[in-house]
C-alpha cells in the first residue's frame, strides 16, 4: 500500500506469491502517508514476508508489487487487524479505485548494467 | 514497458498471467518514449494481451504489469521481432536495471468509489 518503498527487489527463487495493488488516489494526505509508513513497518514482521516496491505517476495510478513467500504469509498478513482497519480506511478515504492481482510467480530474472 | 498506458486494468477472469516488470532508468530519454509508444501498438495486437498498465516515480522505479490469458501469448510477444530489439535497446540504453516476475494469477478483484 506504499508509495515509500524502493526497489527493484528481486528477482527471488520461485515459486513465490505476487500481490499487484493498482491504485487510483483521492484528493490530499488524509493520514495515508502515516499509515502507509506503519503498514511497511507491519508487514516486515510476516514471516515469508520477502519485499515490496511501489511507483506512482503524479497525477495518475500507483502500483504496489508485495511478494510473499507462500500462501499462507499471504494470509497472515490479511488477518493483520492492523492492516484490515488500513484497508476499511482506504475504501473510505484513499481510493477512487483499485484492482488487486493476486499471482504465484513461476520464474523471474533481473538485469543490472554492466 | 510503457509509461504512458492508463490504468488500472482488470479485474480479469482468473487464470491469467501478469508479466511485472520492475525498473530503474538512466539519464535522458534517447528515444525510450517513442519506442514504449509503439511496444503499446504491437502488444495490443498480440492474441491473449489483456491489457498493460505502468506507473513511475519521478526519480524512481516505474513498474509496468503486462496482462495475457495464457503462456501462449506471453510467448507470442517474447518472440515478436521488434520487441526483441527493443529490449536489447533496453538493455544498451534505457535501464540501469530491472528485475520480470512471471506469475499466474489466482485471483482477483476491484473497488470503485460508490
Amino acid at each position: 500500500m506504499s508509495d515509500h518503498a524502493t526497489g527493484p527487489v528481486g528477482p527471488f527463487e520461485p515459486p513465490y506469491y505476487s500481490v499487484i495493488f493498482t491504485s487510483v488516489r483521492t484528493e490530499g494526505d488524509n493520514g495515508y502517508g502515516e499509515t502507509t509508513d506503519r503498514m511497511d513497518e507491519l508487514v516486515a514482521d510476516v514471516p515469508g514476508f520477502l519485499g515490496t516496491e511501489s511507483a506512482r505517476t503524479p497525477g495518475g495510478i500507483g502500483i504496489t508489487v508485495s511478494y510473499f513467500r507462500d500462501e499462507e504469509s499471504i494470509k497472515a498478513w490479511r488477518s493483520n487487524l492492523e492492516h484490515q482497519a488500513a484497508q476499511r480506511r482506504g475504501r473510505e478515504e484513499w481510493y477512487e479505485k483499485y484492482v488487486v492481482h493476486v499471482a504465484k510467480v513461476e520464474r523471474s530474472y533481473g538485469f543490472v548494467r554492466g
